[in-house]
């Protein structure tokens, strides 16, 4: 259930049995030759999708724009500075903490987000931390990334091996093939060579990935596989959103 | 053409015909008893995914959420305060400027957004004009609200007239109607009072206005008005960005 | 009465009375080969003491620098940017309110100002809209434009036409004659040609408006129409300033 | 010659003899029972004005707000946060700086700007320190206070000794009633008592300066006092600002 | 070597030599009934000292607060937001660059410091990224923790096992107790129970952490086991820096 | 005692008898050819050390890079744009404040610093000042120089005149010696000629004073003479200290 397709009285009714929320945010970025700018994005959306079925919780508009800064020598990326996007999770979750939504489980689609999105985190308490008689709502933050659960690696490696790689990998994009089979791109392309070393700004990123991708061989990528990825990353979503909400 | 749909490969192809680009900006807020909360994200996407069928221009990610501070006294809002919407939209235009796009089209769907995206556009300029020197590219932006298109304006009075409303209104519903026919909601609900006067902050609006809407008799909406809405916004929108293109 | 020009105790005495201020807000900018560069402070500032004589209300003291960064090429133009100018007025109103003062009219003489002052209205509100528990005093913002109400449109149409242009407007150069009679200028110029399109950053907007007019012929300008436009205008003010007075 | 009152070809044609600006930088605040509220910023205003008959240099828009936090908790002050005004003031010098204004003279006419200006003139310098290859124009700021030359604190002792205190000091009162005749107001006060530590936020200033005054018999003001005063400070600006002027 | 013992001409000489800098970043928070406030500063700033004998690099000034929101309901504690830090990290860094360090290794000491410092690497990035032509230098961060080396995490499984918790561990505070013997401290306490779920806001941390461990034994650390960690983690330091000075 | 040595619990039985601390707060900076960088924060450091020997009272983390732009053309030099400062040092004492902390004592070692610290304090107090209701802890901020205090400076005039200078003074290089014996540097150099005018920026700086030094005769410090400085120094601050722990 997309909060895009809700009335505000609905969330008014959700709210009275639910405090939960899952945000998917993700990027807008070069993802290798053949791998969609929006793959970041379309992962955890499709995933997220995929887990309210089975949760009958909320869906967040997706946070599209990420912080892919070493992304930006290629064209189409898009990113937020950290600093803005520390902003936008902060004003984010405020809002609707402020008529009582409690749990924010942010469904990450994009390494690069992970620090800044655990920084905003801080943010948020940090008004609580220093103001403690201010009366804010109690809110709870969580970030799962729809590739780090071990099922979904167990299965990364079972289809692809070290092949996979870490950035335009055979796995998201094959999610996105599943997700949007209209847009599977085909480009001829040699196996990625290993990663040299951690990459620094823009240049420095596409001096040392030419082509974009990090040791990920894309093209292994097929629709089915990315089913199977939906399905089992879903599956890890609702245990462990499910859990979350339980926490005491 | 989504920006998200496509290869960074294939907006490097892109840009060496053409520099510009359609941003969809909205807003996740309530709209009335049947409005959807992302309305104002929802009618600008559908509005230029049709407009670049013909213009063959890319269109970016939504911003979805945008400067809505006077709905949050309604569950669901989401809102961000004008100071980081504007680094939002900062960092979305220098990021793709800095590869090469020069013309940013914002087509907006939400009142809200306009001042502080007019701000936004002045922010960005502001730079290049303290600093002559830095060699920034030449940015042009402009904003165009998907509903201020004189055929659009006559066609909306022409189908309920007053009625319409200024928020939650039934031209708007409508288009969200036809792009999402399964989720079309009803509730019974009396014509609305006319506006007493500007709201101030949400809870001023709340008081002012308890269901949401504003003077608008959302319950009019159909889908078939909204795909006359689309077709006539789109068609204004495709003029507009022709000319916008074509600006020495 | 200009807050200046007071004591605390003669305002401690007045908010027992009332809970209005008109705060002029204006721009440092050029106004072509004879306008004064404080042209946008001069106008409202004029019309705000005239209209205060009939409504006895506080005149703040006129936020001169505005938001002008398109004017930038020009010497002795001075622009805040749109975040400098948000907080400008956030500090501002938040000051008075501080103490009771409840109603704020901005009686704005530059076109550039208003989107910024409309966003910095809803960063204030935002801060009660998002934290709606901390008791921040009820504040209304309103923005009026001295050059905007009808009675004052007709009387420049009806002294100047087209001819009264859009930047460097004959209309304001007259009100700027009436309120400065000793520095009256006179630079022969040719009449304005029309706008070709939007200005975008400072450079552009020199490039198209070489003289830094915008379709206007300033030399058109009397004191003695802008003793006409004086009274039209304040006229309009008192009437709007007791309207908002009396809003409920 | 105010740069209010000028046209932009006319600054155009000082830059090409002078490079050198006067801004006069004040605050609105309560001064005690018969001080305007205005006093800071008229003071610098009146004294600047007097200087440039003789130096034929530009007098920028006053700083009619500045930082006066701890005057808030008397109804009328209006303030500026630190980090506010270090924002105007770097917006304010960086956009003269760019059409050829180097040398920035601040006239202060009150003691709470002293540090937050300061702190803003690094702001400015520290982004060409950390910055070396951007190219910035050579900007030197300067920061005198009228009430602080030699010639001015000499006759403030000769007129009131240590009755004329620290805050609405007699002097500064017998400035305005020299400025602004018509304002000079009449309320019977004690001698004030001494002040008895430093204050810190507002409503500890109220507690231990009841009426606003730091130790000053304000009633001691007369216009010609504030005559000679203006006379005194101005003929020091004139040497001081020669001197800056000057400087290699 | 520290910085803050060398001159500039030293370290003139220096970056004749080499381009890297070690910078000791900590927190000062809460660490139990017998950790020191200061342990996450101290800790990696001992390590730093020890492995520069051998490197003969500069150690700069140690960040000393760090990202502690969390531990702030716990007297003594001091944090700066996520967002300051991130500031204070870009000027460091900025500052060291302007005159040729290009190589920053921050030994880290704190698990609340990795997802901002990090998030401050992609904010000092950003800057070339999304502005290639400003000419940067070439700036290379790094953030290592000196608890998480392989030999290290090896040898406080030996020492501790699961013991060793983590927060207050006991194995850094053995460190501590090596490098500060006259500040060893004695006060009772029960083995700490394990941890029930991640903390939020600083009241959320005391109430699921009442005396501050995470976990962790911390009467177990000796001053013998503090000179053991010091060695092996600095032994980490060195072949970790030695690679990072060697990274094409 | 330092609060770096201290737990939690000592502090939270040091707060039931008092509420002050003392803040060590320097830069990081060239002081010419013999003096350390750290100079300005080691000074104050040894100082606030010698002092709580006889207070009692807890030292705070010093803030060992302070506002320091002008001397970045000096390698190993490092600055904080003052809006940073000012943040880090709100950040500092609200997160003492927040458990009891309410007078806090800043012992200065750096001339640059004085302007944005106490900006920062208006800042921090300016936070109630505008926000009467919030409920903040009542905060007293006082800023000391070390070399401020009549005593010392009649000391510095009697051990070195005017050769003591203004920045690299023999004084300061003299308790750095006492300080850290292990690190007196020796370097010929001439008598520091006069200082022509204020410094700009760090270019500037550099250019007027080639080896860092202002007017001081660094190669005049010795060891004793540091240790006579901190003597001097430390009776001044702890009289200082107990007068401000004793205000009303
Ligand atoms: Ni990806
Ligand atoms: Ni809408
Ligand atoms: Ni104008
Ligand atoms: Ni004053
Ligand atoms: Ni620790
Ligand atoms: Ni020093």
């Amino acid at each position: 259930m997309r909060l895009q397709h809700m009335t505000w009285m609905e969330v008014e009714a959700y709210l009275k049995e639910q405090k939960g929320i899952i945000v998917p945010i993700g990027s807008t970025e070069q993802h290798g030759p053949i791998g969609l700018i929006g793959t970041d994005a379309i992962c955890p959306e499709v995933i997220a999708d995929k887990a309210a079925e089975t949760l009958g919780c909320i869906i967040g508009p997706t946070i599209s724009v990420g912080m892919a800064q070493h992304h930006l020598a290629f064209p189409g990326s898009v990113a937020l500075r950290p600093s803005t996007l520390i902003l936008v999770i902060r004003d984010y979750v405020l809002s609707l903490a402020r008529n009582g939504f409690e749990r924010f489980y942010f469904l990450n689609g994009h390494g690069g987000n992970i620090a800044t999105t655990q920084a905003a985190f801080s943010e948020i308490y940090a008004e609580t931390s220093l103001n403690p008689g201010w009366g804010r709502p109690h809110i709870r933050c969580k970030l799962a990334n729809w590739f780090g659960f071990q099922p979904v690696t167990a299965l990364c490696k079972e289809l692809y091996g070290d092949r996979d790689g870490s950035h335009a990998t055979a796995s998201e994009v094959a999610v996105t093939q599943y997700a949007c089979p209209e847009h599977i791109k085909s480009v001829p392309m040699e196996p990625a060579p290993p990663r040299p070393r951690a990459f620094l700004d823009a240049d420095d990123y596409r001096s040392i990935h030419p082509d974009g991708r990090i040791g990920a061989d894309s093209f292994l990528a097929t629709p089915e596989a990315g089913g199977k990825l939906v399905a089992t990353s879903a599956a890890s979503v609702i245990e462990d959103y499910k859990a979350f909400m339980a926490e005491a």
